[in-house]
């Protein structure tokens, strides 16, 4: 078997459990990958690939450990791993080693995944500049904060990453790598042991090339293993696209994309796709979600603003002095309005519509030094814990990747894998694509 | 000044503030209580003397830093400290240097709060017995699992702990040592860098001598500094008993504290206190929290389970094959019948009353090798995400505190604060203890 690490993570493992191909084999596809373009994508701070050949000899040697047997996966840096450094993307913690796995990595592993590396997030999941590059073109942004995760999925360096996501940092490098992204619902994954940005909504997720991919990994992450099990989709679900308050700031292909997962709603829903304009009280709501995750970062991060004052970026320095300028009685009142929001989503889930289409970033991916995108269109969904998934749709000027992305009400995890699939299919009919 | 270890951390943090007493005679006279009692009463994993004293003449010596400037505050061993071993109750973690603070320490620190060292908790915060005795009499436990902050705080060791509870690991501990327990609502303070055990529910918290000190715990660990000015009760709040479906499992003393406790909130409701009872949904509610914290256990402590499982012990090893043996189909439906328990108990908040009033253990506190007590009384509570107090009332057979818990509404701090407050004053009033 030729080109092991082109299979996506859904069939390799389907691979693995039938012993039609070794952990080992696929393991050193990977590490062969990875060495002819890390120097060029630069998705990684660091590879245990000792650990991991062991771990792959072991498990083509033993029985069947779970979900992920002998997939190699990406574990973003923001997360601990007892076995790999964990900086967080800080040279605060240059040289950290962890007690412990982050519970999700530990759950990984227990489910026979074998962590291969740990892969670059920006400084503490915020938005300096990361050395990665887009795999598509080392000019690009891959996105960020999860630019390692995403780019070496997209790259086929490993089939499966994990990711988090405060603001839009799955969702966004999903579409700029033109990858499947998927954050659950909020709560769906332990956060623990993972570095804490914005605990109202921090929330872990990860990439892969194919909606069953990122089913199997949040499976795994979340001990809710029927979730690998993507059902179709029984009922015509209720569609509608939401072009979102910030609508103005999207690129044409952006709206183009869009356009093209209209054409694929329609086919799933059999019928009419309808608009759904967002009540005026999410007008601001982005700004909302922005503040309180600039008063909580600046809480959550107050031992390195004493400690360690120098070794924080100019950036994050900036972010954080905004956010300690929040005063608890604005975060207050914030708060209350996202206790408002969260019942208004919850209604128009209820009553009007099942699926939502919302832009996943402004448009393709940016200059690299120019930052990692704007988050603004993941940040109102990030805030409502939402389960959104990335899909890769098109392509933009300079020829770079897509996506829109679908929103399911809160906690429909298994439904929206099931409206992601069924869309996927849609889009990779030609017929369709042509048809956009 | 003489027996400075006996001011309550109120009145102590006023003299700091005033300069009328200095951080490092309060420190001081602590470590002397710390050195006649501790032998007895084995409150602490460890002291950070020398750094304390360092951080006291400093503070002595500058400006006022915050809240809790140059307060002694013992650190329940669940939290990380980067200058502290932090071992979590278990030996897995013997000797773990942390690299950071948990959230809710670096930020007591910044308030300049002084750490003076790192309390007893249970086994991964559970219910294997602790070394910690109870201060009244060493033959009876002090509840847990913060056991050590609970301890420490009631033998005048400290005029401040840090608690964390995920059944009532706050609220029965203080009932059984006679302090002032607080778990403020779920999500009030940051678990940053706190063991997880249950994320759903886990709570941070403080305990104090006066409902004073546990307001300026909270605000210090929350960053809601407006928590430490409490303000007076405006209006006549709407109080009723709740007796909870497990009031069976009540021993006599808890009964009689209820009844006190009654006395106290018909001067306080200035008229007629009412019986709340529980729509029949929560019949079985806390067997539900049980579940929830079971299944959630099982998945957190993954790492400790597949890595170390000879240094589990046989009672946590147990709790986590019972918790692993809970179907996710299963922990689903508890999560959606917890989603229908938080709008019952919303709506009751709304409609019906301000204030509960509920037992906060079965009784006084056991003989200590019987194990740290049933959390019976808290478990629905916590599950509920309620601001909860703790205040001692009477004492049982064996002459040791019982306490009752006061219960605010979802958010409702400050109010619970305000009541708890003229709660205190009222039992304070001879008068009114008599009429008990």
């Amino acid at each position: 078997m030729k080109d092991l690490e082109s299979l996506t993570a859904s069939q390799a493992a389907n691979a693995l459990a039938k012993r039609e191909i070794k952990a080992t084999d696929l393991l050193l596809a990977c590490l062969d990958r990875i060495g002819q373009r890390e120097s060029t994508v630069k998705a990684w701070v660091s590879l245990g690939k000792e650990n991991a050949l062991a771990r792959a000899r072991e498990l083509d040697k033993g029985a069947i450990k779970g979900l992920l047997h002998g997939l190699p996966i990406g574990v973003k840096d923001l997360f601990d791993t007892f076995d790999l450094p964990t900086s967080y993307g800080s040279p605060i913690y240059n040289n950290h080693y962890p007690a412990t796995d982050a519970v999700s990595v530990a759950l990984m592993r227990q489910a026979g995944g074998i962590i291969l590396g740990k892969t670059v997030t920006t400084e503490f999941a915020t938005f300096k500049v990361p050395v990665t590059t887009n795999p598509h073109d080392p000019k690009y942004t891959p996105g960020g904060s999860s630019s390692g995760s995403a780019a070496a999925v997209a790259d086929f360096m490993v089939p499966l990453a994990t990711g988090s996501q405060t603001a839009g940092s799955i969702i966004r490098p999903a579409s700029f790598c033109g990858v499947i992204g998927y954050k659950p619902s909020y709560g769906k994954i332990s956060t623990g042991g993972v570095k804490s940005l914005s605990p109202i909504q921090d929330t872990l997720g990860c990439f892969g090339r194919s909606v069953g991919d990122v089913a199997l990994g949040v499976a795994a992450m979340s001990g809710d293993h029927s979730l690998a099990n993507i059902t179709d989709l029984h009922n015509k679900p209720r569609i509608a696209i939401c072009k979102t308050p910030d609508w103005g700031l999207t690129q044409k292909e952006t709206r183009a994309a869009l356009a093209i997962a209209r054409y694929a709603a329609e086919v799933i829903a059999k019928g009419a796709v309808g608009d759904l304009k967002l009540p005026t009280l999410f007008d601001d709501f982005s700004q909302t979600q922005a503040r309180i995750m600039g008063a909580e970062l600046s809480r959550t991060l107050t031992f390195e603003r004493m400690r360690f004052p120098k070794k924080l970026s100019p950036q994050i320095t900036k972010q954080l002095n905004e956010g300690a300028a929040i005063s608890y009685e604005q975060y207050t009142k914030d708060l209350l309005l996202n206790q408002e929001a969260h019942a208004a989503i919850e209604l128009i889930f209820s009553k009007d519509v099942d699926l939502i289409i919302a832009p996943s970033a402004a448009g393709e991916a940016l200059i690299a030094k120019e930052g990692t995108g704007n988050p603004i269109f993941c940040r109102i969904w990030t805030l409502l814990g939402l389960p959104c998934i990335n899909l890769n749709i098109t392509s933009g000027p300079t020829g770079l990747p897509v996506g829109v992305q679908l929103i399911a009400g809160p906690g429909k995890d298994h439904f929206l894998l099931s409206a992601a699939r069924a869309f996927a299919r849609s889009l990779s009919d030609p017929v369709m694509r042509d048809q956009a």
